[in-house]
Formats: structure tokens, sequence, C-alpha cells
């Protein structure tokens, strides 16, 4: 059911009474882990193929907070391993890519029309390293595909190239360890700052809703006896 | 060939002589690579089982510039999976702990005797968090198996826990990821500090003449000659 025509009030009334059907615990927990969900800092998947680092970026971001990921499909399919993500995905806000053409264009053009900073995750780009990055403006990350990286058109479209310091033989890291990496470094940094990278309360209550429904066994049609009962 | 009985300047030579077979810049690489590798962090695995993990740590290791990788065996067998490791193996020393009983113990119990702090990777003990890890201690690292963790022999062992700070619902990272994170953040500060992380000398020049040898077809046949030669 689509909420979006439905006031805030409304939506808090309608969280609550979906929260009548969860324990304390879970709601309590609902709260907690959204006040520590940020759309400030996103991430964007680029054709990644192995489901078990799909799947470990996933889990990455929900356990540090990251609430949208983006994910690319020119070639090869998304798949989420269970064994490896956990169930995160349902914590998740995934947004996918998967047309004939211009997925990365239209991936990457729609942040930026939402204000979003495109950062190419590169080993091979020496633009900037992870603790220089500039973390006041709200960015995207980009990381590519397992063997061939970013794309040019990814690639062209960034506005900056980030880069893990390394001082092995080995010239990279596997993907989902760079994304690992990258996330906590700058949602560390993030979290000590003064920017204001919460939800904002429209944001919250909408994630909240989204999350109580999944918690909660035949939500849909819980959902429907409601409004059917709101609207008489 | 065993090494062990040269003086250091016999062996000097040695690596000079195998020096001879490689490329300038695959000799300038080993000078600068060997620099900035450390035993002071060094890294512990216990019945890791899926080899993309395995392979996944091993080239952080690398990239990070830790030497030292300590495999237990217990239940499963350690396997690498070439595409994820891309050789970073043949940079790295590994010890490799496979009989029938107590490995767990024979590793920690053998770092300990080296003056290594045994710090356990565990998301559920709260010790410590991992940026307030103590750093100017001889550390090993240990991570646990994928889906049960450490063993409780590990966690008595164990001289301390550490822990990655996380915030969504999700409670563990993968191996992977984990080893990555905790591996970031030492080494970072570590690099940084005025502890003396570095290889002495007689280590630094043993793990160069191992890495000379890697680099250069049909070494042992060239060694074996040299040395036959040299005690003409």
């Amino acid at each position: 059911m689509n909420l979006s025509g439905l006031s805030y009030k409304q939506k808090s009334e309608f969280y609550e009474f979906m929260c009548s059907f969860v324990t304390e615990n879970r709601k309590q927990r609902i709260e907690e882990v959204s006040k520590l969900r940020t759309r400030f800092l996103t991430v964007v998947l680029e054709d990644i193929y192995q489901s078990h680092n799909a799947s470990a970026v996933l889990r990455t971001c929900d356990c540090f907070g990251i609430q949208d990921v983006h994910i690319i499909e020119n070639k090869n399919k998304y798949n989420v391993n269970p064994d490896v993500a956990l169930g995160s995905s349902d914590w998740l806000t995934l947004h996918r890519y998967n047309y004939k053409d211009f997925n990365t264009y239209n991936c990457l053009n729609n942040l930026k029309k939402q204000g979003y900073s495109i950062i190419a995750a590169s080993p091979h780009k020496n633009d900037c390293s992870l603790e220089e990055l500039d973390i006041s403006r709200k960015t995207a990350i980009i990381f590519g595909t397992e063997k061939s990286g970013l794309s040019e058109s990814a690639i062209e479209l960034s506005d900056g190239f980030v880069k893990i310091p390394m001082y092995g033989f080995t010239e990279s890291f596997n993907i989902s360890v760079s994304a690992a990496i990258t996330l906590y470094s700058l949602t560390s940094r993030l979290r000590k700052s003064n920017v204001l990278w919460q939800l904002n309360k429209e944001e919250l209550l909408d994630i909240k809703i989204d999350w109580v429904k999944n918690t909660v066994k035949s939500s849909e049609m819980i959902e429907k006896q409601y409004f059917a009962e709101a609207s008489k």
C-alpha cells in the first residue's frame, strides 16, 4: 500500500498501531536503530557479480547505518547469498537500476540531482586518501565490479576519487573489504562530526513504518483492514 | 634449502646475487614493501572454512603489511581461492596448525611465548572498542569461524576482546569484513605512532630472500648451484 498521501499525524498513528503487534524490545530496537540511520552517505554498487560480495556489502551497510544502497546491473545480475547477508537487506532501501541501457548514467545522474557528490572508490586513481575525503558534503561512494573495476561512464561521471592506502604487493582489495574499510572510516568520522547526517523527521517515520511492517506477520492484511476501518 | 646456518653477510651476498635475476623495478618493490612489513601485529584465523573469506583475509594482510598469518585448522581445512587471493599468500609467512588435537592451544601458547598479547575479535564481548585497543604491545588478533565464532579454548586463552562498533540490526560482520576493518584501524594507528613496528635487520633480509626467490624462475636450482660454487 502507498502511504505517501497520508499526513505525518496519520502515519504516526498507523505506526503506533502496527507497533502493538510487536514486542516492546523490538519497538525499542526500531527506535534506536532508526535514529542512527543516515542518507548523508550512500553506496552505489556497479555490476558486482559474486553473491558473497554483494551480500557482505549489504550486511556492512546495515551495520554502519547506511540506509540506501544503489545497485546497478549492467551486465551482471545482483544476487544475494542469504548465509552471508543474514537478512540485512530487510532493513535497507535498495534502489535497482536494471534496464537495458544507461543504468550507470541514470543512477549517478539521479544522485547528483539529489545533491550527492559522486566519489569513485579506485585503487588506481590518486586523488584523495580515505582519511582526507571531505565528509561535510552529501556523498555517494561507487564501487566497481570484481575484476575490471568501474566502467568508463562511472569514472567520467564521478566528481572525485578515493583510495585506501596500501602497503603490499597486491594492488587492490577485495570489493567487500574495500567497501567495509571505506564505510567504517567515513561513518566513524561522520558520527564524531557536527554534520547533520541523521534522517529528517519524515524519513525517520517512513523507515520505522517499513521496519515494523517487516517485523509483523501478515502486515499487508493488517494494514488493509486498518485503512478500511479508518475510511469508514 | 635452509639458510639459517649462514651469517648475515653471507645471506646479503646471496640476496644480491639472486637480485641479478630480477628487474630493477622488482628489486625496488621488494625493498620498499619489506620496509613496510610488520610482525608487531599478527593475525590468527581459527577454522575459517569459506575459501573466499580465507583468501580475502590474506589479501588484506598483504595490503596492510602484516607478514605472519597463523591458520588453525581444527575442523575445517583452510582453502585459498586464487581468484580472491590474487597471489597474496606468496608474500606472507603462513603458519599452519593442523594436527589432530590442541591446535588452538598450541598456536596461542606459541604466540604468548613470543610475547604476543592475544586479542579475540568478538562482537558479543564488550571489553574494548577497536579505536581504544592498546597498540603499544605486540598483538595477535584472533578471528573465529563463520557461523559459530571462536572456540571456547580461544576465548579462554585470550588476554582481551575487541569489538567493532555497530549501529544496525545485523549483529556481526562477515569475517573478511571484520578482519579488514580491524587491520585497517590498527595498522593506520601503528604507522602514525612511535612504536617500533618494523621488522628487525635479520627478519628483513630473510623476507627479502624469500621474496626474490618467489620471483625468480627455477630459484631452487640457481640457489643450489650458488652454494655448490661457494663451498668449492
